[in-house]
């Protein structure tokens, strides 16, 4: 029974702070932390219970949607896709995923796993579908569900999802969208856009820790999930069984992050207090601001202009300049991370993100003040001041 | 784009603290608490590697293996069941799962999902099972698989593991334990005992928030995952990939959930801090004067003495005492949660845990001064004071 192997006793935790402004995760809000804090409850207490409920009618107001299964699965965003896809799919049925990146593409591999039959409708990277293309690729191939990314944060681009909603009933097919990037940041729309699930993360726009992906499943997909012949194949994701706990049930299936659900509420609440029209119309003016910084600077960013989300900007690293060395500087001497670049795009970007509580004036300032003088150090010439001054421009104005 | 539904703002979060001496979660550590108010770093920050590998050091020590592939789930203690089933179970592959309890039930339900052949052995709750028994189940079935629970939450049985592992090298049979409740209170030798996998959860004996499933993964089993003709069916807990971000590759795979992997390194470093076999004895000792004072009261509990866990006890309800209502006022009166029974026992046991830090005197003599008091208002009369008392006397000799 005695300890046989040596004691590898790591010191206090004590790491030196980073301003996060990849793309994700971004800071906690101070108040998210101090939740955090509060002693655990069962998960079964009607404390917690109470919680939960609170939780889950916030989050309704979040996604813009009355659909009574609207929680956070026990799992980090890319658990939150797996278990619409799993609970939506069964094997051997038909599925088509729109992907412009690198999660679209994520989509598309979990949803073979799910044994699905998938038709992978392709586009340039950073590009997004338009809605006449998509109404074509229903008609060619009348699936039982499309999947599309609403905003990709492998590229930055935004993907229109307003009209899809109604084309999807048109042909019988259920609309599964990704927010990951998306909700606290841009709208999402559940209801008026007539989205039948959609899933997003906790690290992004709520300014959580990452480690829950709540999401929302309409009444077309719930009738789906019933008419099912096979069970879910998943017993940690299967939707109905957790209805069955976060519902009025309260029938126990797992233990849930009590803490990180605490977490959830607070950003939450953050949210609803700030006002959605307010915290997006903030999203754009901080991007307008890093924008207007960048163009200064000399720099572009991946996706069009007309599809540019305020919240993640993928910035095209100008020619000499060394992605790693670049990354490790800005770490290291200014404290602030990026996010590097995804698949054809490794080493070619640096994606900049402005989420939640991070999008703010201060981070702006900062990212590009460190950004002109790593290039610069880099050779690539930028006027001193220059991305700094463009921004507070934009600022004075608006 | 504007906001169309309420905004159902909650208040600020305020519950009224409660002693957790339920089956889990227990109360987390002070020093867990702390641990999560650290900033948050990026999942692929230089820092955070280093506070992953650490993290998996400690959790080799505590798992006593060398097994490269430990680390944990980004899921709760049912998810790392999951991930250990999906990855090592191809579909039509032949499993037996032994099962005196909920818990046991739940792996057969998904290992049924992952498209096993289930054999189900099932043994009277409360019971555990011989080595003897376990041969001729290997013999006659010659699973791929063998899966048993080490510490049933359900009723307080402890399981010996210790001699099935050279018995299932025998028959070519994969050893799965599930030690949920056992990691961090009663011994887990997974090396000794050859177990090729197992897994945990965070918020029992580790005593932090639940949402990490602690796991390792032994070389047998690696083979047996490498071997594999079919993807595994689950993207998110696919271990390959999983291992591929937290060995030495590094390659992305989800965002892992930062701040719970703040609390299990402050967990982890708690349990060496401590020693594993003093925290194995303080359980014992502190087991040893709740029992007496349980049996003081006239109470006794539903595993046999032989293997009772220290970490939790079922307690058998008297005749002529409401569950419900006798939880409630411990809840409401006293702040303290015990567990009600699951399945064929609910409303006949109420689980009382005494796990990681909740291992205490302090919480021995609460519970017991407060389950007298209830009890005794539900006319079954214990004698004043006889249940303290009794533990008193247990600390005193020890």
């Amino acid at each position: 029974m005695s300890t046989v192997l040596p004691s590898p006793l790591a010191g206090q935790l004590n790491p030196v702070p980073r301003l996060l402004l990849g793309p994700g995760p971004g800071d906690m809000h101070p108040r998210v932390i101090a939740a955090m804090t509060t002693p655990l409850l069962g998960h079964l207490d009607p404390q917690f219970l109470l919680i939960m409920a609170e939780t889950q009618e916030m989050l309704r107001a979040v996604f813009q949607t009355r659909n009574e299964l609207t929680l956070p699965i026990s799992a980090t965003g890319s658990g939150g896709m797996e278990a619409c896809l799993v609970n939506l799919i069964e094997p051997g049925e038909r599925v088509v995923i729109c992907t412009a990146g690198y999660f679209g593409d994520r989509m598309v591999e979990m949803a073979r796993r799910c044994g699905a039959e998938v038709h992978v409708e392709q586009e340039r990277w950073g590009q997004t579908f338009a809605a006449d293309r998509i109404r074509q690729i229903l008609q060619r191939t009348r699936p039982k569900l499309l999947g599309i990314v609403n905003a990709e944060t492998s590229t930055g681009a935004w993907q229109d999802i307003s009209e899809l909603g109604p084309l999807c009933r048109e042909f019988d097919t259920l609309l599964l969208v990704d927010c990951v990037t998306s909700l606290g940041c841009t709208p999402v729309n559940v209801d008026a856009w007539q989205i039948d699930a959609a899933f997003s993360c906790s690290q992004k726009g709520l300014s959580c820790p990452p480690g829950l992906a709540p999401m929302t499943v309409g009444p077309r997909a719930m009738e789906a999930i019933r008419r099912r012949k096979t069970p879910v194949r998943s017993w940690y994701l299967d939707l109905t069984a957790l209805h069955s706990y976060w519902g009025a049930e309260r029938v126990y299936h797992h233990t849930a992050p009590i803490t990180m659900v605490y977490a959830l509420r607070e950003g939450l609440r953050l949210v609803l207090e700030e006002g959605l029209d307010a915290r997006f119309a903030r999203h754009q003016r901080n991007a307008r601001a890093l924008q207007a910084g960048l163009q200064a600077l000399g720099l572009r960013t991946l996706a069009d202009e007309h599809c540019q989300l305020p919240q993640l900007h993928a910035v095209v690293l100008p020619e000499g300049v060394n992605d790693v060395q670049g990354r490790k500087r800005l770490l290291e001497e200014f404290g602030i991370e990026v996010g590097g670049g995804l698949g054809e795009y490794k080493g070619r970007v640096w994606r900049i993100g402005l989420m939640g509580y991070n999008s703010r004036p201060s981070c702006v300032f900062q990212v590009l003040a460190a950004l002109e003088k790593v290039l610069n150090d880099c050779g690539f010439k930028c006027s001193p001041g220059s991305g700094v001054a463009a921004a507070e421009a934009v600022y004075a104005s608006s």
